[in-house]
């Protein structure tokens, strides 16, 4: 409790554009974020009042930043989850706990206790070594064969049959031998960094010798990915966003489109009760987010991230309440917000460092300003680099494809200084 | 220009809520609010990441404080003329500079300033002896006479002739007499501080003995008040909101609603459009309210304010662009942000500091949210004290009388700790 003001102090381990965004959440709810920053040049630190630098891995760096904070959370999620347990064990409400974050850093538990739940999962096994991992490849069902037009363009050059294919399931690979793959580091990867498309045994090979601990799943022919939102506080009331289709390109997410287009109501609820079931079941508290892949079959579940996320940014105007402000309120176990969409159609588009040289991104903002005065605008403070994250602008409107235009054009502005 | 963002540094002089809520703005456009305040504890300076101490009537400290800023405006209309026009004159790009904000500053160079340019004033005149204000109230014409039920209820204890008076204008006052008048400080005054309602010559004559420089205006005959807010940029760029009614309680804004509910479309536009004219007019540059009173026979300028103003808090949620942003917007000369209603009908109430006892703050707000999940609060940050304007809650809606509903019973829930 802060006695100068009579309101809760929440703690965030780490400094990147989340933790900025929620100490925006924390000010409208009269509190002031307290932030656990590696640098004082990080995103969050360039903006918070109370700021204490510090790494997420030291113990008693935590222990210290712990003191006095009503609830502690996180930016990211690369805390030790044996830290994390000691400091709830010392009586520091600490959220998401140890038991439910597990699942959101190391991908085999996650996949292990997904199928143990009955959620659907890719088929999947953990490899350890290239022989395994062909062996999986082998063992594909012909009937889950991957889309096949994809797999040919990623591929052609590698592919010596791919001048033979030209069936629709059959180019680049033969059915039923499985392959691509998907191999995936088991801890550490993001924004499409420990995920590899393994089109042979060769390359599988490659893979292993380099010593990462890995998980191999089928490529899923997917239609296009989701994302359900949902916010859980420690009494147990859960709040479900509408569900969202996200865009990605290179791995990394590019727009966000809310609600996701044409998406039935039915397989919304559905969604959306996973996501809950989930949150339950695991035990989150604050925010989980659960990416899924849309197949002709149904949904199943890719990965789940227990913070805000990238996915929920929209959620700033496009939301009756943030995704941000939401989170505080879970995990200082204040009654939920409303959920509801505050227009028919809402985009998020993010903005990429761009290559270096041409206008500033100031000179940037200022165009972007004059082209659309309802762009929504929301820049990290970081330094542009090429690829990095440092932005995302929000478009709201009545209709989805106008909306899509106006968020591409926003954020084409920002990251390359032209129409 | 922040060299470790490439983005602007704006200085805000004062450490109050609107400088609180600009630094929110300030965060989404890659920036971080440099904040001179009085004292750490200030509602800004538990929040800002770059406070410095000092006073907004010491030259030395915004000289030091001025330095690296990009452009340094206002949360108050203290600071002096004097000191504004040496750092405009330094190179200082301070908004709104001396020649503007003095109209706000001191109402009798307003008042000669809106009578030269034509504008809709009450009749008024500067007044140093009661013999003055005597003079002035004897000089009032029959037919401006007050709304005779509110000066009967206001001042029916003093009236000697409240009993005799039946008809619509005669009650309290004999007609013609002109009393009451309203008198005003001339500088100083804010939330019914600094403004007196005399009904007859002791009073006058009390109010002088005082020494307070003084104005005295006709009490116009209003049926309600209005506020128009404009954005004003160096470039000349003028982006207006949708005119609002404000409703006040003892002088102190308790609810605005916005737009203002059956408003004709005509006085709409007569509203905003004298906003225009007059920041044009008056060079200002940022945002400026104009405050209004609605009468029988049109609009008449009550006060005007160069800053984010209390009827400008509902554009957070209610405005595609919030006055705190656009605020920023207008001091660092980018264009002008959309100035849409983002739903129906917007209701802001004004939550102020209720009495001692009962219900923390904290536990009013984990009552407030189970009551209404869709209410969005804004606290900032300050010790409770009884009428203290310690925070605001904004509902949205379709339909303004259950919106204004809602929004009520958040404020009393806030302030009141009951339903």
């Amino acid at each position: 409790m802060d006695t100068r003001t009579g309101l809760p102090v929440v703690g965030m381990v780490g400094g990147g554009q989340l933790a900025r965004m929620t100490h925006q959440a924390a000010i409208a709810l009269g509190q002031s974020l307290r932030v656990l920053s590696e640098s004082p040049d990080d995103s969050a630190a360039l903006v918070a009042a109370d700021v204490r630098i510090g790494t997420h891995t030291d113990l008693a760096a935590l222990r210290e930043f712990a003191k006095g904070c009503d609830a502690v959370t996180f930016d990211h999620e690369h805390v030790p989850t044996g830290h994390i347990a000691v400091l709830a064990a010392e009586g520091v409400k600490i959220y998401p706990g140890a038991d439910a974050i597990r699942y959101a850093q190391d991908k085999r538990q996650m996949r292990e206790r997904l199928t143990a739940l009955g959620a659907p999962v890719p088929r999947w096994r953990p490899v350890t070594s290239a022989e395994d991992i062909i062996a999986f490849a082998a063992s594909g069902p012909t009937g889950s064969a991957p889309d096949a037009r994809a797999v040919a363009s990623e591929h052609a050059i590698d592919s010596s049959v791919q001048a033979a294919g030209s069936s629709e399931r059959a180019a680049g690979v033969a059915p039923g031998e499985g392959w691509p793959v998907v191999a995936k580091a088991v801890r550490g990867g993001y924004d499409g960094r420990g995920v590899w498309m393994l089109d042979g045994p060769d390359a599988a090979a490659e893979l292993v010798a380099t010593g990462t601990e890995l998980i191999v799943e089928e490529r899923v022919p997917l239609r296009r990915e989701l994302a359900a939102l949902v916010a859980r506080s420690p009494f147990g009331q859960v709040a479900a966003y509408p569900v969202v289709e996200t865009v990605q390109r290179d791995g990394i997410c590019v727009e966000v489109l809310a609600p996701a287009p044409g998406l039935s109501e039915a397989l919304a609820v559905e969604a959306q009760q996973l996501a809950i079931d989930l949150a339950n079941a695991l035990g989150v508290v604050g925010l989980l987010a659960v990416e899924l892949f849309e197949t002709a079959s149904g949904i199943v579940v890719n990965e789940l991230a227990m913070r805000p996320h990238n996915s929920g940014h929209w959620t700033i105007e496009g939301a009756r309440t943030s995704q941000f402000e939401q989170h505080l309120r879970a995990v200082l176990d204040y009654p939920m917000g409303e959920t509801a969409l505050t227009a028919p159609a809402v985009v998020m588009a993010n903005v990429l460092g761009g290559e270096p040289g041409g206008m500033s991104i100031d000179e940037r903002l200022h165009h972007l300003f004059a082209a659309d005065p309802g762009a929504r605008v929301h820049l990290y403070g970081k330094q542009v680099r090429p690829g990095r994250k440092i932005g995302h602008v929000t478009v709201l409107g009545d209709d989805m494809t106008a909306v899509r235009a106006r968020a591409a054009r926003a954020a084409r502005w920002l990251q390359e200084g032209k129409e």
